[in-house]
């Protein structure tokens, strides 16, 4: 296969590693710290996780060594949405496992979980390895969103894993994949299956972190790579001085992305999800603010800004939630009545006649389109797609309407032309940033020293990230100390907390400091294309909201 | 204002030049050749430019100097959409205007060529042009889409230039802006105006080409920032393994940067406007292409792929044109009548009963929202706006409901995702690549040296742009030698001969000779984000359809 002369020189980088994980095995020692507990409902989770609850946090130090070296075979799986550096992941623990020992094999199972209940799998050699290198993608091994939750799974994957000889399952993903891998890795020790169960944090959204965790891996890449498309139209609208961007971000219920992007671009207006549920904001507020942005920089002539939108704004609207809930009932308990009108606009009728006054009100508020869409695009339980809903277009029509009144009552004099913008796909497998090839490697390198410390439920973590990579610290998280129970489907479950954009944290007062400024003055900042060559501080920056949350 | 890392350390890149032009001023020697035609309708192009008609091409050597080095005051502007590199095109013309003479001046004309009429401007200074060196974006003194045409306006720009002692102006700008160039020069060499004009050759869609100019600037930095996004979601497609991908590419009158990023990411299904015209492609054809394509991939267990389509693709398609002009008469002769009718389902059936059959046929063809787009999203002059049909999500409905009809006769068994994305606004003010920053600052440099040549008429050409910087030609073009008459709002108007993609050229044959191949398997190139520093393989590469036309 044909390779790119870019793809061809990153295979020669070599990823940075924590300055203790340079030592050869010998020297690298386990250090157990303190016993820790669940972030919340401490009984129900240690009920739930008799085995693995209250295991230490541990770290590695130089010493005179603790750890096993041979006779490891490890099985990789990648587990949901695509993130930068995932590869690196895979190259770091492959070279910890062959550094050790070259009778230690690493399996990568295919497709995600399920090939591992599928028992698909491709053993990795240095010429698989070497072809992945610093590379975007999960094409490696491919990723997929089948999850481990039930308990025959389990079985499957205890005899698939035996046959294999594997001996231990490094689980690459978000919150509910390493929830999954806790509750496997619990599994394997409640039942005496010698086989040990190691997570690694990914996921591009940024909300798997805590104390413990201090970003996932390929958050860095997918927003540098948004912030330069960014950045780029932002210069744009700034030549060209008559158009207003409507920027929709990936990040459905975190708006980490929107608020780092935010910082690497200074937008004029920048929509987080988590203020707007927690001042309640209607949707009609949310339109005001962006309209008033609108009107004070056309006082000024400049007819042109940018606004930047997270994807799941729209359920963060405590109203459109409402609608949403109303329709879903509506159309499944009167789908036959329904299923007999024709014409879109006598079912949209027929809706508004049905629905609460309150979300008849804000249905009829709606384009046509957009009422259109809630209406007829629906998945195959019959229930709105909510993440179909091209929301950037949805603020475009509402926000002219409302610019449309305000010229009438002569509040408005410019100009204003939108246009509408959605990147997700564009960063989720960009060659990782060198923060995220030196973090993945890392942490794929660290998952290896917690399987030949004999650990089991834990997640890789690697800390300080915001110092320089020797300066970075090699640690491993119980799994079961980022837990509290939370409501699925009407049941309480384990699971990881959700990291949420903190209101009172440091990245979105920085917002706020700001943003006032930003409505008015075009104060946007071009990032640039990543760059992987180059001066360190162009090339090994890690991002505004690790910077900003470490600094003191 | 604030400034990203990347625009900080790019303020210190220097830009290369032609050797030549790396002289001392009283070595550079004006080298006339021989006289030139037009590329058709000579006599009539002689005509209409009595005075610079037949000038001859020139270049630059070096030898004992002929060019004179004071008295400049030079006016600049840009003109038409942006393209990275202007900033730089400026820059190489300030710093040749000052090293001859720190008493030459430059005028940035403000918004484009309504400056120059409304005499809006700016004296440009160490300090601002340190500002914008080797960045994207057309924001130091905008850029503006009025026409110079009138001789009324001519004779305001040459009073305005007098009052400023401007006696040249260098305006950049695409195919029509330099006409519009020829045009002034020839008025001001008509009426005794010591007023010089030259011409620079910007386009991001490539074509402005022709025998004498090998690459219009900005097209190297879009085309390679839009394959980085191509090639993130070829990634993304081959890792998830279940979408394809529809990607419209900015393009209208040219597929050049289709063709090169199909040339830079190797996608499954590639459409070229300029083919579907020649070979009379029907929509129902261009479904099949694609349908095609699904259909084997599908059968080898791909449910994946990747669709380039250049923007203008619709006006290529003989039918569609016909329909559109058959829309745009009925509606206009029959607004009255057609205004009475309420609802849009019955607007399109009275269309329906209203069109040709053929029209009518196509029309009825459509999914709905794209009717009504055709039916009700209309310019000022009352025209369809067919810039803002979504021609990627037409094909995506087009090609599902083949498939469709392909499953019921068994002749499709896979399943088909599709997703659209638009690229354009992304590229278009990109930090240029070292090539355009080279390639624009060399340019803007040679512009200088045109004008202390004494030369009017003329676009600024750099040649041998295949070969390293050091070995580029400076080369000056009169501007009618790229002319021809092209019937326009039904007159014969002299024009520069647009560029459209060759069939016969190497850029698209390369194309044509692996499509089968590429239809069918999984032959994506990840191109990676534009690099500035690092290897030159990677940073200093041409594009590649630069590459195939001048390779032998």
């Amino acid at each position: 296969m044909e390779k790119s002369v870019l793809q061809q020189v990153r295979y020669q980088y070599k990823p940075k590693l924590p300055l203790v994980l340079t030592n050869n095995l010998a020297k690298i020692t386990l250090q157990r710290g303190q016993a820790t507990t669940s972030v919340n409902n401490h009984n129900e989770i240690k009920e739930l996780f008799p085995n693995s609850y209250g295991a230490p946090v541990v770290n590695f130090t130089e010493g005179s060594g603790n750890l096993k070296s041979e006779g490891f075979t490890v099985g990789a799986i990648l587990s949901g949405g695509q993130a930068p550096g995932g590869h690196n992941v895979i190259a770091g623990l492959y070279d910890a496992l062959k550094k050790a020992s070259p009778n230690n094999k690493l399996f990568g199972f295919l497709g995600g979980p399920s090939g591992l209940i599928d028992n698909k799998y491709l053993e990795l050699t240095d010429k698989i390895i070497d072809e992945y290198r610093n590379t975007g993608g999960f094409d490696m091994i491919q990723s997929g969103r089948t999850k481990l939750e039930k308990e025959e799974d389990f079985k499957t994957v205890a005899a698939n894993c035996k046959n294999l000889g594997v001996n231990a399952l490094v689980i690459i993903g978000g919150d509910d994949s390493n929830t999954n891998a806790a509750v496997l890795g619990e599994y394997f020790l409640a039942n005496n299956l010698p086989i040990q169960v190691i997570g690694c944090p990914k996921t591009i959204d940024g909300d798997l972190k805590n104390e413990l965790i201090e970003t996932s891996f390929g958050f860095d890449t997918a927003c540098k790579t948004f912030a330069e498309l960014i950045g780029n139209i932002a210069r744009d609208a700034n030549s060209a001085q008559k158009y207003w961007h409507f920027i929709r971000l990936m990040g459905r219920s975190a708006s980490h992305i929107t608020l780092e992007c935010a910082l690497l671009t200074q937008p004029n207006v920048t929509l987080v999800g988590e203020e707007v549920e927690a001042k309640k904001l209607s949707l009609s507020k949310i339109v005001d603010i962006v309209a008033d942005s609108v009107v004070k920089r056309a006082a000024n002539g400049h007819n042109f800004g940018l606004v930047l939108i997270p994807e799941g704004l729209i359920e963060f609207i405590p109203e459109f939630n409402k609608l949403i809930n109303e329709l879903n009932n509506l159309l499944s308990l009167k789908a036959a009545a329904f299923s007999q009108i024709k014409g879109s606009e006598t079912q949209i009728q027929w809706l508004q006649d049905e629905l609460s006054d309150k979300a008849a009100q804000l249905f009829g508020s709606l384009p046509r389109d957009i009422a259109e869409q809630l209406m007829l695009d629906r998945d195959p339980h019959g229930n709105v797609r909510v993440s179909a809903i091209e929301t950037e277009k949805l603020l475009m029509r509402l926000v002219e309407s409302r610019l449309a009144e305000l010229k009438k009552e002569g509040k408005f004099k410019g100009s204003f032309s939108p246009l509408g913008h959605f990147f997700g796909y564009e960063g989720r497998c960009a060659f990782p940033s060198n923060f995220d090839a030196d973090y993945c490697y890392s942490l794929g390198f660290n998952a290896c020293m917690l399987i030949m410390a004999g650990l089991s439920g834990y997640i890789s973590s690697i800390k300080n990230l915001n110092k320089p990579a020797g300066e970075w610290q090699a640690v491993g998280t119980p799994l079961t100390a980022m837990m509290n129970l939370e409501v699925r489907h009407g049941k309480p479950k384990p699971v990881i907390k959700k990291a949420l954009v903190e209101l009172e944290g440091k990245p979105f007062k920085a917002l706020v400091a700001k943003r006032e400024e930003w409505a008015v003055e075009t104060a946007y900042i071009y990032p640039g294309a990543i760059q992987y060559f180059g001066p360190s501080e162009v090339c090994d920056r890690p991002s505004e909201t690790l910077r900003l949350e470490q600094s003191s």
